[in-house]
């Protein structure tokens, strides 16, 4: 059986942790599984260098960045790979090159383009627990590259998906993939197993436990992610796919997640036009602003209404494209203080009325949606930012998901 | 003009020693001159690190070590074509690999086999000042090696060599070769030169500047070393071959070196039979105890008397492994409170004399000379320890070094 583990920054935050995650992989190699550990810097030590960086310059070039940020995972792999020998196992730290990992020639959020796995297999073969930098590669020029924020996570998947492995754990603070957050609604329930597609949209959503590229890849590789925690024994959650039918009891609803972070744009009276959306969209994408939920009402008198969200703090940034397009349009409002409150669910697809019974919990407690967008698997509704926890219980409670 | 430069710890200490040496590398950029700049670790780093892998284990694995260590000075290196590309100079920061070090497979102390040239010929020519991470390489198995303490120094000057630098710049926090140490005698007087084999004396006794196998290097592939204080703006001490008759003026002596590291051993009457000593030094070496002057009188009713000295420390031991022998000798003394202070100079070859000098120098000072040492540029001498700093003073003015 082989497995791919990673652990955190936060899970080698110290060289007590470390041994604690080495003391962690023994036990599974006592297991008699066969292991590839990729781990991330020590917490702390990325945004270190990014602040030494940040002293010389504001925009440091990215291949010197990811010269400088790829040495806080080779101290951690070195760390843990002494740590095991000096317990008495076989380890070996191995740098992204040394691992095979290629990815394109983008510095600071490179993509893993091919996974030469012939040193790793060999180096399993000799009875070697394996340790791998996270987070980098190598381009075809010997450039040394790094994957972005979370790009430990995308190494393991990678990994695991180029070995053909038959799990990739990842370890972290939190053990698993909950209904909603805890610290929002206590009787938030921990899953056993979410899919592929529920977990891109809840970690879209707000949920940190993975990121979307990890998941994505994980999906695409047919990877079978665990959730885990590295400071207790819980059985984390299982992120795979669902097969039809698999589960006869299939939950309607996985999730509740709730992003306060969204400020709403309004525009009344647009002048309906052909490619007038797109001109808006697209002046808004060059100031770099992320235009999230978007709705359109029907066209009435050759006017239409358009409403989007952004990220709050674009908002003084998106008003000045709007004015632009003053000629354009009637009118325009902005409400900085709204919230989206989501509901995730593949079991949605195949069941009606389940954006009934949102809207219903939300309406009893007088709480007025002002926008409403929904996907396949998932219902969005924009708030008032204030009613954003109340509404997660509320939605939680409604799908029975505290059962 | 190409121009290799090293840096070491002290010099890139901090955030703001490192904009210090990235001014002055602009400075010499500016003259025109082709740079390469080779970075140590920021100092404390290394040792840092070696505490990290002493938490784990007391023999950590000389591949892990090397894999953790060699991560301290690319973080120099990314930093200071960081803190350059913002002053508006192009510069490319390059790790051991990327530079073309290749190494034997010694871990920890790797020896450099070859250094391919083509990377960073390139760089130069595209007008990159180039940084190497110095102190490391890369074996043929694409493993990292490091080249040991003061491996930066190595890097440098096997750079030099490779690139047929114009010169080989080392700079320190001292501002070059000194006559002895200024804090011993103030008087000291920095030299303009040496040649490498006084420097390798020099080294050898105790001179901190530069380490041996450096300067042979160097030596050996005529690389002209110049030392220079990275806080100041003064000349420094050119190492390099003296050409014969090309000093008018030549020095008879160049400096003068203390080491109170040093024990001594006297074995009487030892069985004057072939192969004695050779067993002795043999059982020494295995120890790992490094004996330093060796002196054997003449032999005499078939038994001889044999002196040595070693350093302090490992006295103990020693007298252990001489017990061993006591069937083969009379008697045994040991002394731990002795001194070598020595003179050098390249003067010495060609003058008869010299040695007479230092012996009246210490003689009319009533400081008694327990053993003598000469080679043809040397002359050491064993004595009391307390008089080490005195006997530094009476020698440096002997000589007249002070003038």
């Amino acid at each position: 059986m082989l497995v791919v583990q990673k652990y955190g920054g936060t899970s080698v935050g110290s060289l007590e942790r470390i041994q604690n995650v080495a003391n962690k992989v023994a036990k599974n190699k006592d297991e008699n599984k066969d292991l590839v550990v990729v781990v991330s810097a020590m917490s702390g030590e990325t945004n270190k260098l990014i602040d030494y960086a940040h002293y010389f310059s504001k925009n440091p070039s990215p291949r010197e960045m990811d010269l400088l940020l790829s040495s806080g995972e080779r101290v951690t792999a070195a760390l843990l790979a002494i740590a095991l020998n000096e317990m008495g196992y076989k380890a070996i730290a191995l740098t992204g090159r040394q691992a095979g990992i290629t990815t394109d020639t983008t510095h600071t959020y490179a993509r893993i383009k091919e996974i030469k796995t012939d040193r790793i297999k060999k180096e399993i073969e000799d009875g070697n627990i394996v340790i791998v930098a996270g987070f980098q590669g190598i381009n075809d020029k010997g450039e040394i590259t790094t994957l972005g924020r979370g790009g430990s996570d995308l190494s393991a998947v990678a990994l695991a998906g180029a070995l053909s492995a038959d799990a990739c754990e990842i370890y972290s603070d939190v053990d698993g993939v909950y209904t909603t957050d805890p610290r929002i609604e206590p009787k938030a329930k921990k899953l056993d197993f979410i899919s592929y597609d529920e977990m891109l949209e809840l970690s879209s959503l707000g949920a940190k436990v993975l990121q979307n590229r990890s998941v994505e890849l994980a999906k695409k590789m047919g990877v079978k992610i665990i959730a885990k925690s590295t400071f207790s024994d819980n059985e984390g959650t299982i992120i795979a796919d669902k097969k039809e039918g698999e589960d006869m009891e299939e939950l309607l609803v996985s999730g509740v997640a709730l992003d306060k972070n969204q400020a709403r744009v309004s525009l009344r009276g647009v002048t309906d036009r052909p490619g007038i959306a797109a001109e808006i969209f697209e002046k808004l994408a060059q100031k770099n602003i992320n235009v999230d939920m978007i709705i359109q009402n029907a066209s009435k008198d050759g006017k239409t209404n358009l409403g989007f969200t952004i990220p709050q703090n674009q908002l003084l940034e998106a008003k000045k494209v709007i004015e632009s397009f003053d000629h354009d349009l009637e009118g325009s409002d902005y409400d900085e203080w709204v919230a989206k409150v989501s509901v995730v669910g593949v079991g949605m697809k195949s069941h009606s009325g389940v954006a009934a019974v949102a809207f219903k919990a939300l309406a009893d407690n007088n709480i007025n949606i002002e926008m409403i967008s929904t996907s396949e698997i998932k219902i969005s509704m924009i708030i008032d930012e204030k009613f954003g926890e109340l509404a997660v219980r509320l939605l939680h409670e409604a799908y029975g998901l505290d059962k």
